[in-house]
């Protein structure tokens, strides 16, 4: 029996509480409007969520609350029942807590029971992670229907107290330039009208001797106090490698579809600040394709990202055209992608 | 063409520093003799090995130190080169950072890249989630070799100036029934002298609207000074539900299998306290079948167990014997299991 083709057959995505602009975060951690010109211009977003409340600090989201949002609108898209559901597949790098896994409890939420549930610990590619386990195991033949989600939320490294100012650049950027939110998609081995096909899924290790670009720590009762930096980033790696990986990414999926670049009518590139996916996006060289970027509207939501990209993209896909998407985790160097058309 | 058959070609393991007996940790935390006699009779581990040092609470070893030694071991016994290894699969409840994954620090010490790595965020069945997804991959031609890695460490969570005596009895039991270590196997498309093939792996979320029977919280920055309990667990729930649903997973899997309970020479079941875990064997009526525990020499070691299991199992075997593990999530109910056949 050949495998059977994966159908993406709906996305669903859900954003944490109303848009918070640079003028917002300006006035609440008290710093100089040469800044807010600084997050508009030089990292480029001009809006994102936060699934805390900016002022007092209080959580008002967690993963699993947007998580559900994002999977019941995927589930209703499909127009499937949470019974229809073989397999939950999620990736995040902000579980709610280690144990239960946050898929667990979402699944729970949405009726979704008797099912193989995983979630991949993982950053910027976690989606495409989620994807690929999630279409691998689709194409045995034994499952049909997929719950694939990913996001991430910042509340538990979000101190509404903290002095921005003291901060060193790297760690402003990531204050701005990341926004909250969780996607999914129905992935199905039955195609359905306005379904596309996930022509091929692909992750990539690249860390051997590479240290780290990104490091991002959490704390148990042994660590209280220690006042470490719960997150850690050599942006200059990050700013020189995350192109060139991008590239070979790109390269490596339109070489395994066979696809040229001027093949191409959609492009969803990594998102970091409005200028490096600027740089990153030309590298890609897809001369016909239109880019679907979110650094304005939303940030970079991380595990949320590519949902967020497809649901942009997908509406506008007639029959026949082809999406590529790349993907690049900087913590210890991961470059993926997909690619997928239309029916 | 059909799917090949996956082998357990070799396991490897690896345990922090020397065993930690009953006596040192009364000496350690101050409790009195009947808290150790507790502890041997009722909990019934006499001995476990730790990742921190238990006089200074200093880290000795990382998830990532036992993940590599554990993972080299298997390499080693597989005969097999880091080249020849084209998959990671990896679950542990307590990665030792949240970016990168550890499985991507391991795989870099190890030498393995430029093949998908995969970190599940798991609790107790873990492992068998890690050999499910990678032994599913595998079925798919497209890969030969996954290592697939498993381990837990307490080292954020283990505060070595807690007072032992104001924690409650199921926080106590967690502190002196838990272990640190890391297993790893090598799962390969193609057998090998003295292999062993997974018959069967199964897991199956059975949470819903059922409250979570443990959870364990991280903290951020934004949490610090909550004084929030990092560990809370319904013991009764647990009491109550891991011998029923280790029934369930039991007969489940010889089901699968189309095994009869006297057809099975080896059993690894959940490894709770030694009273439970002879209460749950007992359930699982397997009656010519020799039990794998090693509750009284390491503990429950979490995501490392079925590693630990097989390395114990596996030498035993004959060719034609059948092995069976049943595993129990309690976080949010899972059920899992494994079958497997020397050749």
């Amino acid at each position: 029996m050949d495998a059977p083709d994966i159908h993406i057959r709906s996305v669903g995505t859900a954003l944490p509480g109303p848009a918070i602009d640079n003028a917002a975060l300006r006035r609440r951690f008290g710093m100089p409007s040469l800044w807010e010109q600084w997050i508009d211009e030089f990292v480029g977003t001009h809006r994102r969520h936060l699934a805390v409340d900016l002022e007092s600090g209080e959580v008002r989201h967690s993963l699993a609350d947007l998580g559900e949002l994002a999977g019941r609108r995927a589930l209703d898209g499909a127009r499937l029942d949470p019974r229809d559901v073989d397999l939950v597949v999620m990736g995040t790098s902000s579980p709610d807590l280690l144990m239960p896994a946050t898929v667990n409890e979402i699944a729970d939420r949405l009726g979704i029971d008797q099912v193989p549930s995983y979630q991949l610990q993982s950053g910027c590619t976690g989606a495409v992670q989620a994807l690929d386990v999630a279409s691998q195991m689709l194409r045995s033949g034994r499952r049909r229907t997929a719950l694939v989600l990913g996001g991430d939320t910042c509340a538990k490294h979000f101190d509404v107290t903290m002095d921005v100012a003291s901060l060193r650049p790297e760690e402003q950027i990531n204050g701005v330039l990341f926004g909250d939110g969780a996607g999914a998609v129905v992935l199905s081995t039955e195609p359905a009208a306005g379904s596309a096909v996930l022509k091929h899924v692909f992750v990539r290790l690249v860390g051997r001797n590479r240290p780290p670009g990104q490091i991002v720590e959490w704390f148990g009762r042994a660590d209280r106090g220690t006042g470490r930096p719960p997150v850690v980033e050599d942006y200059k790696a990050i700013e020189h490698s995350v192109p060139l990986l991008a590239a070979e990414a790109f390269e490596e999926l339109l070489g395994e579809l066979d696809w040229k670049n001027d093949e191409l009518e959609y492009l969803m590139p990594p998102q970091l600040s409005g200028r490096m996916t600027a740089r990153i996006t030309k590298g890609l060289s897809a001369p016909a394709a239109q880019e679907i970027s979110l650094v304005a509207e939303i940030g970079n939501t991380g595990n949320a990202l590519p949902f967020f990209q497809l649901e942009a993209a997908l509406p506008r896909m007639a029959a026949g055209e082809r999406a590529a998407a790349v993907a690049v985790e900087s913590s210890k160097w991961i470059k993926a992608g997909f690619g997928l058309e239309k029916v």
